[in-house]
């Protein structure tokens, strides 16, 4: 028979166990953390009418989409998971009470370019909050409360939850008379991790055509850094000018003002004025997020404020906060830079267990006591020398091997063998799984992520 | 803006909130109970090569298969989980330890024909385990126990498990000389339920061309019925004539000797010498599962053991024995049957914060309190009328409400509404909390089906 040499497609992300492990772990913390916060998980269609998906259309999105037929069917596979809940919330605002908290883990899909660390395959894990007209401020000041407990819960310890504000950034560009090109300044802004201050000033100057006096006011502007206190003291500077600005630096003070009780530490906060998201798309409160060790990885998790989730299905305004983690590009850049703990248990079972005997039956039962206690456990069935038993056990990093032949079946006890310590003692089923609960409950102790 | 009418496409099945809660609980159910067994997670792409997919081609697959195509790549979505494996196993066989035991629990696609209760996006779960050249007879007689164990912690009760052996069959048909007409008695034979005894016999002699006496022999084959002793001894009239036959019996002996070692009742178990499943397949041990007051629905979960997993892409020898779930199609069906608990807590949160001043200070504090102890929280923070918030908490049934005005700022305290019982306690932070976990844990106690 021809034989097809096995391959997955580039781009695609396909784990071997252990790394699996930890990414259910990942996941996990992510669907507890979520829930915690009051949302609801949603499973919405990978395959969606292309029709639906490319309501807005244009741009990357045309060029990046998955589309194909099936019968008369335009079909294409969703590239986030923002445009598949537009679509829900619209088609079921009917059915649901408002304000709508739901998180969504799911995979999307984006031809791009493959390139190390690029995923046309990859998971999003989003939360978002949407009102039915209208929706309070409160809930874009609960939003870091989120991001820092899912990092935390995930073992991250130095990082920065950065925040702007859009209608403090368009009110400002209104005071210069700026608002027809607010867009490429921003945009401009936004290079400035990259390039540097004096490297934007020129391309203000020179692309933008700002005259110096504007260049100078928005890089003073921009260069605003500091506490919270200090900041939004700085901003009060344009205050009473623009509306709209007025507006922002509004909010920006009561999401500040509202860290602590929602148990955001000042370190973990920062306002950056430079940050401006999706320029089309939100329009108060921005989020972005980052690795203070690894600033070359940008924002792990970002999002925003939005005026109307769902207006290519739906004439009702339906106003939302929301936030996104890559999932899979993060876990991969994890996994490269040796973040991952490896202390945590990756085995596919908690206890192997050994049979020395022909006859399976007192090893089956012990198998059966070990999961009746939530044990995972395993009993190895394979005709095969002591030795590759043991080696087995070792390549998988089972912690607990248990052997059981004549001897042990005569006592009603197991031979319990802890694989990190080399210990083996002589223990009742009782004990043993004892044993076994509390060592590992020590060990697992450790969270996913080290930095 | 012109409006594009929100909809899901037909044969997708996407929930509301409250049954989504009912499909996690299930799926997480899954992910634990194949844990416990020492099955380890696996996630592939649900996009593949279409020559990988296509590999063994033919029939319903091709026709079905939602294939397509992007740059110059022929792609696919996956139509099961096994063919994945397949390749996954193929591929990495050298990273890999056997037995290698994993479970995958994913979607998979089909564009059949779209008619109710028919999906052509469905979650399949599944175990597997392979072995490297060998796979002993043990992981066919631990496979009931999986179904057991899995189907009991959901809360069906009312199931049974039918467990045939291929080379019996096989055997059997050798011996009546009717080994290449095997295929064709077997698909008569699957249809008894449908069509009855006397119909199957009269389509053995008329279409399939047999003698009187091979039908009648045929006949009485398989409709042995009993216990597993009785049936055992019944199906030793034929041993001695057939090796393959012999082989079957022996390898069924074993299965039904370690089933109670193995926690599976007697009651929930039984050897039907009808059952086929997929004739170009299975090799050894084949299983369903059926709910015994709803034969309608067919089987529920089913599998067996093959000779060779990946035949199309190494020429490694890798037997196994699988069995798989059709989660989507299960969950539709117990739901249109009403056999799916509603006492089981399907809300986002649970404990709604009704902020009773302006400041949100002390409300947010309480939901950072709550969350931190483990506490779905939700803080409701729209202005809105104090019944509008109530009905909000009843609609969503979330089963506790906590106001906080400025008396119980005062007292330090929060008064905390059971929303079933309508009892209104002021309590501390520490009491409601744990008057909230013992709440809550006790009505948890139910499983998610009843029946």
């Amino acid at each position: 028979m021809p034989i097809i040499t096995p391959r997955t497609l580039s781009g695609f992300l396909e784990l071997l166990p252990a790394p699996q492990q930890q990414m259910e772990r990942f996941l996990q913390v992510l669907r507890e953390t979520y829930s915690l916060y009051g949302f609801t998980p949603l499973d919405t269609p990978l395959v969606e009418s292309a029709e639906i998906l490319l309501a807005k259309g244009g741009g990357e999105t045309e060029k990046q989409i998955y589309r194909f037929s099936k019968g008369d069917a335009d079909l294409a596979l969703r590239f986030d998971l923002t445009v598949p809940l537009a679509k829900y919330v619209a088609m079921h605002v009917g059915e649901l009470s408002f304000p709508f908290r739901r998180y969504q883990i799911g995979k999307v899909y984006r031809g791009e370019r493959a390139q190390r660390g690029r995923f046309r395959e990859f998971y999003q894990a989003d939360i978002d909050i949407i009102g039915d007209g209208r929706l309070d401020v409160a809930n874009e000041a609960e939003i870091p409360s989120v991001i820092y407990a899912t990092f935390t819960k995930l073992g991250l310890e130095r990082f920065q939850i950065r925040v702007n504000n859009r209608k403090i950034l368009n009110g400002f560009y209104a005071i210069l008379g700026l608002s027809d090109r607010a867009g490429d300044i921003m945009r401009t802004v936004d290079k400035l991790d990259k390039i540097g201050a004096e490297k934007v000033r020129g391309l203000l100057v020179d692309d933008a055509a700002l005259t110096c006096e504007q260049a100078d006011e928005i890089m003073r502007f921009i260069a605003i850094r500091g506490g919270n206190a200090e900041v939004l003291n700085r901003l009060s500077a344009w205050q009473g000018r623009n509306e709209r600005f007025d507006l922002g630096l509004e909010e920006l003070r009561t999401v500040v003002k509202y860290l602590s009780a929602f148990g955001v530490p000042e370190t973990h906060f920062a306002v950056d004025l430079t940050i401006a998201r999706g320029l089309d798309y939100y329009t108060g409160t921005v989020y972005e997020t980052v690795m203070l060790d690894h600033p070359e990885i940008g924002s792990i998790c970002s999002g925003g404020r939005y005026d109307n989730l769902a207006e290519f299905y739906t004439d009702r305004q339906l106003p939302g906060v929301g936030i996104s983690i890559g999932v899979t590009r993060l876990f991969y850049i994890l996994q490269e830079q040796n973040l991952l703990n490896p202390e945590l248990n990756t085995a596919p079972a908690d206890v192997l267990i050994l049979p020395m005997t022909q006859d399976l039956t007192a090893s089956g039962e012990a198998a059966t006591f070990f999961r009746g206690r939530g044990i995972r456990t395993q009993l190895y069935t394979e005709q095969k020398k002591f030795k590759a038993k043991m080696s087995y056990a070792d390549k998988l990093g089972i912690p607990f091997a248990a052997f059981l032949g004549e001897d042990e079946i005569a006592a009603g006890k197991i031979s319990l063998k802890d694989m990190t310590t080399g210990e083996q003692t002589l223990l009742t089923l009782d004990e043993a799984a004892a044993r076994v609960r509390t060592t590992l409950d020590a060990r697992a102790a450790g969270k996913l992520i080290r930095g």
